[in-house]
């Protein structure tokens, strides 16, 4: 029998797909589950989008550009203009979800064996990007103690060996909520000059950014023209995970070059989801402002509530939707799992996605849990007083 | 300033678009071209299809299982048994087109460095997925002389190394249009079991197949339980290849498994797409049979006329939609190019893939070129006179 590869075998599952079959088991004996534990928004999509596509007159369903339509690419262009970044629409490469967008920009900068470095806890699917490419995350630690704000520059440089090609960030991060200030931003970009990497920017979630805070983009920052490269994606901006329309963005002339080259191989991104995407653009604005506040208030309900309960430590996130919190049990995973499988209260109980997940480094996380705030605020409070009498029950065992 | 990867300066462009600029060219001038380069076929998309995706009263355009809706998966169970292929819903994960089924495949089965050997004249993407994983292709030339048949076994033993991981094919054949017979499918059943091969097949024209020939997936082989992997797509079936929705089909449940977290760290194939796909399993045979009768017509015409073309040799194709032939003209590409640039008769031009870009081996395929018959057989007979005339223009000149 033929022998899978290294990489085959290699490959992380699913951090919360673990959880899944205790999920199932639960609601088959008649609990009801409040799903924290990913990042599907209740949100509306917008119905002028998706009315787009029911509209659409067309007969036969083509390949597009494989960079995507001409006409969404240069809407595109104008979306960056209003955030005060200048590219025009050969920048960007409209691609299957922010997920294309990752690969192709990992297998346009690194090789096998190449090093790249991202803070953890970092979202759990780049070191599944990462084992594709049979690349290596090199992380550098950032902790609850400090907000999970950006680590020494110092610990990064430690972190730099001659395989080193390239530092990413999430800003703002899932799955910790983290808004990196322009200083830690501007430290980063002095960082990647020094050495002469790339910096990739998953920048999905710029649009949730909560009280004075405010959201800096790499490609706003002068001097990284030929290091900078974005992640974008409509799948949280406008609630359309399921479409699988994300883009890449850069304005290093050879890195789209060869993101091209792989956009091409695999044809094109799907185009009935592409009018949907081109249509999110001419969404009135009150559309994200009404969001915005939903989540806003959601976010303060629930850090509120979860930093009552005792023994919890929870920072307040300054944009996305997700908190990452330390819980006081002895191992997240198996807590997560045994609220889904042994505790209900009152018929009810919470799914989260265990904190060990969202490390590189083996044995991190291992008292941390991500919730994400996507459901509305009279759940989020069910939510937290099952996980705060969970915690209790647990600990009572 | 950071350097690419050498994956991303050697990832292959798509031969056809190198064309594209001189096509635009053409078109400003005023020339009217025959677009016989790429497979996108004018058939209709199912109506019906279309509509299901109109219809939909989704409001939340959520992620869907990673290996796409289970229902799907149910019903193309089905859609495999009338096939005479014994699969369940777990033995098949709904792609982001044939390409991604490819990547997938690859990934799970193949390390950087390892080799994988597939017959040339190839489906030229299948050089790029092969870079964009740092796999190489071993190519074992098909001939024109012998209609682009199976090459000898031994020459397929002759190409393995110790880091021979598998053997791909495709069947009916892009760009030959050829057809294996079962003959040459058992052969190659033997020698992927004698040397511990995985035996990928790309069947995704398997529906267009025409005359006396017959059909045969890998998936009905006895013996390859293990080996078989089967690469699908709704795109030429259904003339949908926008929609990006195709399939990777095994029996292996390591590579099944391998696959989906592969599948997991993209998250999921296309929502509205998939209804598209689903809905297309419920389009009536007559669909199917009619779009095979009309590419049996067109295919006749075209053989016949090129046929008749002094100097030019064409293999009549057993099934898909592309002849490859064999031009009186000292360098294809050159040709193609020229048909473009200097070219037209009566206002009117064709565009050819030049062959080059179908051979992994360098300096194969210069003489010849892909001719997709993907449109209506007055168009066909047009796009042929256009090419009679050129070549007399072009070895006149």
């Amino acid at each position: 029998m033929p022998k899978l590869s290294q990489r085959g075998l290699s490959m992380p599952a699913s951090p919360i797909r673990k959880l899944v079959p205790f999920a199932e088991a639960a609601k088959k004996r008649g609990v009801k589950i409040y799903h924290l534990n990913i990042g599907q928004p209740d949100i509306l999509t917008p119905p002028s989008a998706m009315d787009a596509v029911r509209h659409t007159d067309l007969k036969v369903l083509e390949y597009s550009h494989s960079a995507g339509f001409e006409s969404y690419r240069r809407k595109l262009a104008g979306y960056y203009a209003k955030l005060g970044v200048s590219i025009d629409h050969t920048q960007v490469i409209v691609t299957t979800g922010g997920s294309e967008a990752i690969s192709f920009g990992f297998m346009s900068c690194l090789d096998p064996g190449d090093e790249i470095i991202i803070p953890e806890p970092l979202y759990a699917n780049y070191n599944g990007f990462a084992c594709a490419g049979s690349l290596t995350v090199r992380p550098v630690t950032a902790t609850i103690e400090n907000n999970f704000a950006l680590p020494p520059i110092s610990e990064f440089e430690k972190a730099i060996t001659p395989k080193t090609r390239a530092i990413m960030i999430c800003n703002p991060g899932n799955p910790t909520g983290y808004l990196y200030s322009l200083e830690e931003l501007q430290a980063l970009r002095d960082l990647v000059i020094k050495y002469d990497l790339f910096l990739f920017a998953d920048e999905v979630y710029r649009e949730f950014v909560y009280g004075e805070n405010k959201f800096h983009s790499i490609l706003s920052l002068e001097g990284l023209e030929k290091h900078a490269i974005v992640i974008d994606s409509i799948s949280k901006r406008y609630s359309a995970c399921g479409a699988r329309i994300g883009m890449l963005v850069s304005r290093n002339p050879e890195v789209m070059d060869a993101a091209l080259r792989f956009a091409q191989a695999r044809l094109s991104p799907p185009t009935l989801e592409q009018i949907l995407g081109e249509a999110t653009l001419d969404v009135p604005d009150s559309y994200l402002a009404d969001v915005n506040r939903e989540y806003d208030a959601r976010r303060r309900l629930l850090v509120e509530r979860i930093q009552a309960i005792p023994g919890v430590v929870c920072p307040n996130p300054g944009g996305a939707f997700y908190v990452l919190v330390r819980l006081p049990v002895d191992d997240a995973d198996t807590f997560c799992r045994w609220m889904l499988e042994s505790f209900d209260h009152q018929g009810e109980t919470v799914m989260m996605a265990p904190g060990s997940g969202f490390y590189a480094t083996p044995g991190l996380g291992r008292q941390e849990a991500r919730l994400a705030y996507v459901l509305k605020q009279e759940d989020l409070e069910r939510a937290v007083e099952c996980l705060a009498k969970g915690l209790e029950a647990y600990n009572a065992r």
